[in-house]
């Protein structure tokens, strides 16, 4: 390839311009048909080509106008994150020439055909990945191929490539305790309860979330109801080493940015392997320098994992790699079979979480009771505890408003946030259609039914439950509460509901084994 | 999903407009980031997108702008090719929602895990890619999922389904005849020779080629040079009526456009397995119809199959996908050591070309032997032929100017071309750096050199080789010449051959073992 590229340096370079493309993480650049320096019959439309100026260099998809007005003949057009990528100012030089594929990917071309990864070629391929070099389709290729299987070596080699790539932190203190949930369960916002039971008994948790991918909320989301989260990496020590811990969006933090990447790709194509999943966890916790960590599997008909064998596998890969990189990993599982909590969606979580901090007799006690339990977990690593009294701990922290005020503490220290953050008023009861006891909620169609309504980006969006599996409902009585923002909105997702409730009523015997009328 | 389809629908429609933007296969569509109808909080850019006009629709990928010039916040912007394929008028309304995949990708994704498809899988499948619904990825997910492992069945149904997917071509005659070469060998435009020869016997061969896609030409492009080839399916058949062969491109017939779409992700993927290359090219035998079919295996260090073991696991292949069909399969494995006859690229090679058809005493040896031999296989589904009778009878359409006769009828019938056609008149000469004798020719890097000068685009760049393996040569005498329109093109190949010439000379015994002069 040598002389292809020889060749194409020959021709004059283009001048940078900038055009008004948002293109997501995907780099794309405009030339012009009739351009001075380019040969587009040799160029086509989403074909790669490769930006160098001085030891800088591009690869981006390439778009072709006829529109002067768009791109002249001698300027290359770079849309938004290209432009923010390459870095260099509107007007200056650059060559342009088709893009060889990146060296890596001859190792993901050899996986597909049946061999392993060696650890360097890992390490290099997620480098080009965090680095914008892999085309949405190259990315694909890798997770393909890695899908098929993937050896324990290689698992490995990914978790410590993908924690490199980005932001490493460091504590000052020798123990730095995490937790991690897998997700799916509508409300389940534990986070925001453990964080200040555990920095407020003086262990440190550095805890970063996420924001909803495809959930109506995610804890990033429903503590931005509360207070700024995204917030930077210095102002993340700072607020751990006021208050212990903190409860920031991981977005903001850079941590692992190749998963961030490989999750756009996973996700349109709905790929979803245990071993990606526990690559994307291990190497945020990793850079994040946790030292030891708890992950929660919530396990029912419609959470991510469908009974305990799934979990099993799931959890023996968590523990593998906690052990290679010395992070003391304990899993449990959970009951995932229906919502934590009453809310779905940010600021009806997040009242949720107040009630339980302000040990309110309404507070869910299912949230209550599960985030004691986590909490317990958790505190148990503190060698100054005596053994068995974490959960007593963690109660008598909870009962005794100290993680209230340290949950305010956070609150104060990471700042206000801005944008609307009050409950949706417009709102629409879903009643049950018969009496009975409710034996089933699918944890899927509530989701769907929150995201309809709005949420996550409506924070005051979403469902307020008022039955949970084990009631006894009767016909016209309601299940729960849509709340939305937006009138159309509220008819959609009430139209969804009145279509699919989620709910089950007295179809199947309770688990008790009482008697239910038809 | 439901829901979510619901509520987009209904936001107000937005009106179509025509974006100047070549895309490739790829469908793109742009919406103003202040757009009236969509919330770009939910779409985020590279997302996927449904237009809906009625019944019609698109699936495309997503940019977003904030140049109200490119796109009103009431409309759609279409890039060209998304405009052509949806086929609506600029300012109609149509509804835009957030995509859900194409439903066939279940079965992709059920396929990386490991499943086999059913064969009504891969036609929605293929049926899905040939109407543009897949994006890249989706379409690299089906490939690498299918790379790992194909089952006989699967491969069946993909040869199948893509035949299906496109133009089925129907003839009068009883015996269809047809022959393909696997590519990769410089020169080797056997096809220009065979489908006059055949003709001129009385055979039916409705010969379609294909551009150069990586190589410095293909048999359309080089036949270019003497005729019109973008020939449609009406005119193709008033030709073959006439002169009982013709010599078009593929590309303007539609058979299997799903090919085409497959071989634009593999390609830059690099993906190449046996599998994507037989239901590749004998699905689009199957859809023109052919009855009699030989297929040309070039065998050799630096050719697309490096020995016998890999022609014999191709050949099987073809052999039973052959059987299935009904198409009567014949493989031989040639010589692909070296390129074929002397020039190579598109006007040098058609040189060439007549010279074998003219019986010009300077006519390449190793083109015309090839070409009769082949020719001789096909003249044999002949029933009328006596046996073993075949290589005799090419011999003498050839030399008796029948076939010569036939090539000016299929030229005169398939109508003159426009461009440049004449020999590159700028020139270098790359010449021996040793006495020797001529070991070893490297097929990849003379076509790299050939693209270098030019080809396939500049017609008349390329390369005239003036000496062959196991030829003497002498310190200074010159190996080849390389032919270019542009003085830049030329010094690049120059530099290129310079620094690697392509030619091995002395350093092995010859293969007669003759002793060579260090």
């Amino acid at each position: 390839m040598a002389e292809d590229t020889n060749k194409d340096r020959s021709r004059p370079p283009l001048r940078v311009r900038r055009v008004s493309l948002d293109t997501g993480r995907e780099n794309v650049v405009v030339i012009s048909r009739h351009s001075s320096a380019l040969r587009p019959d040799v160029f086509r439309g989403f074909s790669r080509v490769e930006l160098r100026t001085g030891p800088k260099v591009l690869l981006a998809t390439l778009l072709i106008t006829d529109d002067d007005a768009l791109v002249g003949p001698d300027e290359i057009g770079l849309s938004e994150p290209a432009f923010r990528r390459f870095a260099e100012p509107v007007g200056s030089l650059t060559a342009v020439s088709p893009a060889a594929s990146p060296t890596s990917l001859d190792a993901v071309r050899a996986k597909i055909q049946g061999q392993s990864f060696k650890p360097a070629e890992i390490e290099a391929i997620i480098g080009d990945i965090a680095h914008y070099r892999y085309s949405d389709m190259e990315i694909a290729a890798f997770l393909i191929g890695s899908a098929s299987f993937m050896t324990s070596g290689e698992l490995l080699a990914l978790v410590q490539a993908m924690a490199r790539a980005g932001t490493q932190l460091k504590w000052p203190s020798p123990i730095v305790v995490d937790k991690h949930c897998i997700g799916g369960i509508p409300g389940n916002r534990t986070s925001m309860i453990v964080v200040p039971i555990v920095a407020a008994h003086g262990l440190t948790i550095p805890k970063t979330s996420s924001r909803a991918i495809t959930s109506p909320a995610g804890t990033a989301d429903t503590m931005e109801v509360l207070c700024r989260v995204d917030v930077g990496i210095e102002e993340m020590k700072e607020v751990v080493a006021a208050c212990r811990g903190c409860l920031v969006w991981g977005g903001h933090v850079n941590l692992s940015p190749a998963d961030d990447i490989l999750i756009s790709v996973e996700r349109p194509l709905s790929l979803d392997t245990s071993e990606q999943m526990v690559a994307s966890i291990m190497s945020k916790k990793l850079a994040a320098g946790s030292t030891h960590l708890l992950i929660d599997l919530p396990v029912g008909p419609t959470a991510k994992l469908a009974n305990a064998n799934e979990a099993r596998r799931l959890r023996k890969l968590f523990e593998f790699v906690g052990d290679h990189f010395g992070i003391a990993v304990e899993v449990i599982t959970t009951d995932g079979r229906q919502p934590i909590g009453s809310g779905v969606g940010p600021v009806l979580e997040a009242e949720d979480v107040m009630a339980v901090l302000t040990n309110d007799t309404t507070a869910p006690a299912d949230l209550r009771e599960k985030s004691l339990r986590l909490a317990a977990h958790l505190l148990e690593y503190d060698p100054q505890l005596r053994g068995g009294s974490g959960y007593a701990r963690a109660r008598e922290l909870l009962d005794s408003g100290a993680a209230l005020k340290k949950m305010q503490d956070i609150i104060d220290a990471q700042g206000p946030s801005s944008g609307r953050n009050d409950v949706g008023k417009l709102t629409f009861d879903i009643a049950a259609t018969a009496d009975g006891t409710i034996s089933e909620i699918d944890c899927l169609q509530l989701n769907r039914l929150a995201r309809t309504a709005g949420a996550p980006i409506d924070k005051g969006a979403g469902i307020r439950l008022f039955r949970k599996i084990g009631d006894r409902v009767e016909k016209g009585q309601p299940l729960y509460r849509i709340h939305a923002y937006d009138q159309s909105e509220l008819d959609l997702a009430a139209a969804g509901a009145k279509a699919n409730s989620g709910y089950t009523v007295g179809t199947r015997q309770p688990v008790t084994g009482e008697t239910t009328a038809p």
